[in-house]
């Protein structure tokens, strides 16, 4: 089983690729959970994930007729980049394969770092096999993800990072797909302090290792579905079940919405980018998923950046939308003149502030006589929404809350 | 005229209240410009912004009377939330006048720091004259927000940082509005070694200080039109004329979408938010809005990270428009089984991904036996899109892009 010397080991290689990520204290969220917040932003790793470190140590062991060979994996996201780069800087050819629908800024950062792209499959499973297929024809090696031991021994560095930078860490809050980065950090953390919590977090939607800590034995979920694609793992590793099951105290779930609400916050109050499971940690700790005293050092660890533009655009609605500070509403209008602006003068007098109206004078689907109007509102609230809708209502209109 | 004594004795205040922000070695910009970059993180700032600095040195000016009847200024962005702060620390009373239009999340931020917000008037200069009125009213102290010495002073004070923390910069490249914070940095940067560049960066649309230097005068626009809402400043300050003048080698004028493009570059690659402001200095670095050579140590100063999210949808969609990776476009359809499949069909194979389909079987305003359909779509760059293009007008379909 992985000890913490291989972690210790793998420093070394780890750092003539990756950087030490800063450990930052955060005013915001300390002040809103009463704990200690010290946000680990491994969201600014090289490649934008934590992927690197692993991908390093585990290329730094191949030998001469391997490198000679070529390495070879299969992923839609962060280990594509985090192999990519370093099989470059360690000059080793790298094939990677990628679902076909992969986000066009994932395939081009990993062309990008230098690796060749073969795009294949409608989903991971068979992209892996394609991958697995060119690892048997072409004797390259192929790099897991997470359950492989000398992966998970780079991924453990960033724990050794947080001893270094707050040796008083009381709680160490980890994200948890297959299980690789938490197998890793939990065996740094708990070799230097037994007494230092090593918490998981999964998504309600992809939470096999929750579960299958609970059954004793490995769990696999046929589908997974959160905005959290990083973690979106239907089974744990089966090294990565040992770890985890004799080195964490505890995994717990979060919900999809709290991810996009702690990921909007840390956008709009610490002005960084985090991906979904990125802000899963920290979730877990806003929503109070697990105990803690006020006071308490806590360290969430930011794993990674890379979201996709058009996804951060509808999760950044979808977290305002939670906070009560937009609204989309569609309602329809006595096709009079006038009328739009007696609408409008409503919502002015409520203080919401219309970004954009849509108005269709060309609908079929209600009376004669009768106009659509889509309107796009920034709110102040719930309460705020709640008393413009009843205002509306008050005045007659039948409104559909869109958004 | 400013000298450098205040800027150094107004760092002991200004870091009783403001952070030390980061100064970050950047290989993506680094790479991408050949020049060495590095990052004045002030985005990181507390409040989110450089302003802070300047109010706080202000305020630590005040006598006890002074003090005792509070101050008052007019904002509807960062000094808003500078001021709220600084007074708070200070103990300090706060009255802040915003535009009615002003977001809501500055108005809930200012409020958060403890300030009592006045909203008022249409715009900036309604909202200052109403501060101006409470000034005399109640004989509180205008903290102006750029041409004043002690709020240049505590503005200079990231110059000293810049030199601790990179003794070595050939030019340091800052945002103008009013040109408080160059003024600042140059009188800090210059006094220090007068060899160091310093580069001022306006808005195309906000350019009052780059024309008033041309003219060896100060002008006035009427209006000014940026996304940089930070710098939309229609006049120098008196006193930051003067010093700019003296101290800055050069100011430059770069568009609204080089803005954007950089705003999220910053964020997809740095994994750093910014508001237009903030970008500006880099988005003239990018764009060789100056000359620099190869391996020029240069600073841009992202100085502030305070956008509204609504905005930065917007923003991200621009720059991803810019960048060629979205297009949004309406065609009709021939309203008969299977057409739909059949543009879909075309789109697949020329690899642009759907994100959403919006499918009007009710407008008016087209052919009987017609449908309009509109496609949201991933794009990878300007030759996909013309190809696309092309494709679909190949087949028969009359296109209309819409962004």
């Amino acid at each position: 089983m992985l000890d913490v010397a291989a972690v210790l080991e793998a420093r070394g290689r780890v750092m003539e690729v990756a950087r030490q990520t800063p450990l930052d204290y955060s005013y915001t969220f300390s002040e809103r959970t009463g704990a200690e917040i010290h946000l680990k932003l491994e969201n600014l790793q090289r490649t934008g994930s934590f992927k690197i470190r692993g991908a390093t140590n585990r290329i730094a062991f191949l030998d001469d007729d391997e490198r000679a060979a070529g390495v070879v994996t299969a992923s839609a996201g962060n280990h594509a980049q985090g192999v990519a780069l370093a099989a470059e800087r360690a000059g080793v050819d790298a094939k990677i394969v990628m679902p076909e629908y992969a986000p066009v800024s994932k395939v081009e950062a990993t062309r990008a770092y230098g690796a060749e792209v073969v795009l294949h499959g409608v989903n991971y499973d068979t992209a892996q096999e394609r991958a697995h297929e060119i690892e048997r024809a072409e004797g390259r090696t192929y790099i897991h993800a997470f359950d492989d031991e000398r992966v998970m021994a780079g991924q453990g560095t960033i724990g050794l990072e947080i001893i270094d930078a707050d040796p008083d860490a009381d709680t160490v809050v980890v994200p948890v797909g297959g299980g690789g980065l938490i197998a890793g950090m939990a065996t740094a953390l708990k070799a230097d302090d037994p007494e230092t919590r090593v918490i998981g977090v999964q998504a309600e939607g992809a939470s096999a290792m929750a579960e299958s800590l609970q059954k004793g034995s490995r769990v696999e979920h046929e589908t997974v579905d959160t905005i959290a694609d990083g973690i979106a793992v239907g089974k744990p590793g089966s090294h990565t079940f040992e770890i985890v099951r004799k080195r964490v105290d505890e995994i717990v779930t979060v919900s999809d919405a709290a991810i996009a609400r702690t990921l909007v916050d840390l956008l709009e109050r610490s002005k960084t980018l985090v991906e979904g499971a990125g802000a899963i940690a920290l979730a877990a700790v806003v929503e109070e998923a697990f105990d803690y005293e006020d006071d308490e050092v806590v360290v969430p660890a930011l794993c990674g950046g890379n979201i996709d533009l058009n996804v951060l655009r509808n999760v950044i609605t979808r977290g305002l939308v939670e906070d009560g500070r937009y609204l989309k509403i569609r309602t329809t209008l006595k096709d009079r003149p006038g009328a739009l602006e007696a609408l409008v003068e409503i919502l002015a007098d409520a203080r919401a502030n219309i970004y954009g109206i849509k108005h269709e004078r060309t609908s079929l689907d209600i009376g004669v006589g009768s106009t659509d109007v889509e309107l796009d509102l920034e709110t102040r609230g719930h309460e705020h929404v709640a008393r413009l809708l009843a205002e509306l209502e008050a005045n007659g209109y039948e409104v559909e809350v869109l958004v």
